[in-house]
């Protein structure tokens, strides 16, 4: 049973371990048949609308790649031009988006207690307008990352580690430390640290969550990853040293991010429009990154881990000391030799973005996939 | 014999009761296909390209979802990142943008006199490079909006008046009132209460248009209503109370407009730059919208409309008072019961347009519609 | 054998005379399918993304264009919205643009000695990223003007001169002036001329550049003008005279550009981030032009060329006197008898587009466009 027909996807988390797995082979079957030559259009006409309300570019290009490839046409909703400007509702927006639309991918990343909410309110306009009649079909929501999850990020980094280990079983007993890291910007989000240690738990997997003092994550996320290590037999912990989570870890992903209250208190002041008060948020966040330029992925540091050849991971762009900035997340040695393996990283989530709209526009998605694959039909002329 | 065939669509009163019903039936044609999940794509490949020259939400995707549905790929041309920026002038960009475009959508609402001619000047180039063999087809000009008319609004209003009412014949004798209402903005384009004066009193209505002394249309507009409500066996009054017009009447359609005088000195402002005699033009005209602000919607206005229940219409976005500002167009209470049903009328219009490219790119888009319907190829797999 | 197959398009004197007329033929077979009405569509779906770092209308729609008459969606990478923005590297960004893209088309014109830099960037990294098997497919790269060379405007042009001339082989002989000409602007790129002068004299046209002392190309692009003249039994001259230069020509081409070393002094200045010194820079470069008004294709200058009767070309926007401006490249009586001819010489771009993409993706265009025309399938219903 398809559990995700008619639904929407927000977070990995308020779907069952079946569903993601669905998700992971769609995917799988989808990147196969793609690269097999064989075309996935599986629509003749219609509509994936996106929303980013923060820049975008893996992400931007994954969504409409995955649109493609199935068959539908991209559109950008820019606020800036539209009249939303104009003091339009939620509501009206999603009723006018939605009229011969199969999907609404959402970026809402940089207020927190925000996006997740403004996803929601999008979906329940969604629901009114299409109980009413006036829509024709509800179309799927699909988080492209907000304030809690980035679920097409940490479904690719899963894809990529059960490509790494030959398998979704060969997670259990691996090591992933999930790592604050130094960056000289401030205000990065939680949600992919936070979607990684709430799906890499549910498959066996023992993740290490490190950050130093200040810079907690929202508090729910740690307990939904307790909870989820607990069911699946694998083990979750929190430390403040980088160096204590990389021992003897399988895989490794620093990655920076601002703390839950300083994003808080970001969130409170942009709506309070107090500029000065802006600066010095910054100032003080930066100040306290400052500290603590030791949380970088170095080589000394990877020779901690199991054999001294853990996985490094990342959601990219990674801050690289002496290539984007002058100290950052990574030594400019060790993520050289990783950097290809992000791109493959990266390269699942077009196919994640695919197989969630086959998931949740399909009553049955195997079928589909099947008859694809049965059809064979070319991509491309010649 | 479809009179649009090869043509454009400007203004509605330019053409004849058969075309605009042509138009209407064609829509909902293709929307009982849609709804049915049936492809009505017509173009294997082809562009429909849109201007827009003032901001735009509904109408864009509108123009958007219409073409996709027939299996245009669509383009924005954006004036800032063109070379249009250059000096290039409107013939040589309209052979450009021509070259396999089946449609070129214009908003252009602005500037008082100059819309219109705007698109009459596309149309015009578009003429001359087609039969001059540059461009191999002729694209048609749809007007998503000029200083006069906005045909799509208006058709799309129409064809709920029509659903509502269930039937364009049961139209005869019902009574619309298009009232100008306050609004905390001023520049709202004369457009909308044009078109609807415009089209309804084509087929039996009995319209009244009300507003303050002062807040006149463009003048032919109210003639050629004047003219239509003759001829369909209908009436057009116009009066300057809101209550008078609302009194029995089955339809409300409250909207805020600037007058055609303010318009007027506003483009001539434009053009000469002088940036303070704008803001003392604002200033002035919010103050005139303020002497106004009885001229809302309210709930004991409507107490006036038959049986207290008049159908209530708006283009959106309304300025609801409470909602999306403190003393607006219509009170919360009255737009929140008409809300969905706004929708409803908003939904039509992606059709509209895509009714609009069947009769202007296609001979005989009856036989055209019957032949998708024969077939019944569905939209999408499974 | 088509040597394009799975290569890229940057300059045309990287390639054979071979590929060239390919690529003339495949256009010319296009075009002729698409006027014919005939579905040039050979990809279900695919991707075309285009990267415009300076502005574009005739190319950008050239480009949508061609990728919508095969089949392809297209995409634009906006630079300003995305994370390259956040210090992206460009291996990084052409990987995450790749995994479904047939063709990635770029304008980088703006900085002499860089653009054809970038986009070799951008085929290395696709090449790595594709050899890694991170990609699927290595798409291709087209060059849509670079410092150096603007080959999809210089091939429509010569898709133009044989049409004009009856045939390829009927160019030989014939004289074409590529003539500075004034302009009230400055920081006009260089492609256009070098690929005019680099191209023509490839098929025995005699060739002549002529501009004021000081106005220097690229001067690579003058030694290979004078190349491919020797070995096509055509002529390559250079003079310092507009008249001499028209004398007898049967075409003209009178285009401003900015001097080479302008360019240069351009993009040093914009990479120091001195503003006072681009300021002088530009009125230094404006004087300069401002000696030259006399560089203008009046009718007066017309009466030597030909019989009085030269073809005048040009890549569109011209500065037309008395139109686009005081004093420009081209009187208003000249340019106005050329234009639609313009026009059509414009029209060749999207085809050129469409042709340059079948060779680079497919093994055997040929055998594509034969079965295309065999199937004739037709491009719209009805």
């Amino acid at each position: 049973m398809n559990r995700l027909h008619n639904g929407d996807f927000l977070l990995t988390w308020e779907h069952d371990d079946a569903t993601v797995r669905a998700v992971l082979d769609t995917a799988a079957a989808l990147e196969e048949l793609a690269r097999g030559g064989v075309s996935c259009k599986v629509f003749e006409t219609g509509l994936g609308v996106s929303i980013f309300r923060d820049n975008s570019t893996r992400t931007r290009y994954a969504f409409r790649s995955g649109c493609n490839l199935l068959g539908l046409m991209t559109e950008e909703l820019d606020e800036s031009s539209s009249q939303i400007a104009h003091g339009e509702t939620v509501r009206e927006t999603a009723a006018m988006l939605g009229f011969l639309t199969e999907v609404v991918g959402i970026r809402d990343d940089m207020f927190l207690g925000e996006g997740d909410k403004y996803q929601r309110e999008v979906a329940a306009a969604l629901d009114e307008s299409h109980k009413e009649g006036v829509l024709m079909q509800r179309p799927a929501v699909i988080n492209l990352q907000s304030d809690l999850d980035h679920p097409t990020q940490s479904m690719a980094d899963l894809a990529h580690l059960v490509e790494v280990f030959g398998g979704i079983e060969n997670l259990k007993g691996k090591k992933l430390a999930m790592s604050w890291a130094h960056s000289p910007s401030y205000g990065k989000p939680l949600s992919v640290p936070q979607g990684v240690i709430t799906l890499m738990t549910r498959f066996g997997m023992d993740v290490v969550l490190a950050y130093p003092p200040g810079y907690d994550l929202v508090g729910d996320t740690l307990e939904t990853a307790s909870r989820f290590a607990k069911a699946s037999g694998g083990s979750f912990a929190v430390t403040d040293s980088m160096a204590a989570a990389f021992e003897n870890a399988d895989v490794v992903y620093p990655k920076s991010w601002a703390p839950a209250a300083v994003m808080r208190e970001r969130t409170r002041i942009l709506h309070s429009g107090e500029k000065d008060k802006l600066k010095e948020l910054e100032r003080e966040a930066l100040a306290s990154n400052a500290r603590h330029t030791d949380w970088e992925c170095t080589e000394a540091m990877m020779r901690g881990t199991k054999g001294g050849a853990a996985r490094y991971m990342h959601c990219l762009p990674a801050d690289v000391t002496d290539v984007s900035c002058a100290a950052g997340e990574v030594s400019k040695a060790v993520f050289e030799k990783a950097r290809v393996d992000t791109y493959r990283e990266a390269g699942h989530k077009p196919f994640i973005v695919a197989a969630l709209i086959l998931l949740t526009r399909f009553a049955d998605p195997t079928e589909v996939v099947r008859r694809l694959a049965k059809d064979a039909k070319p991509r491309r002329a010649g």
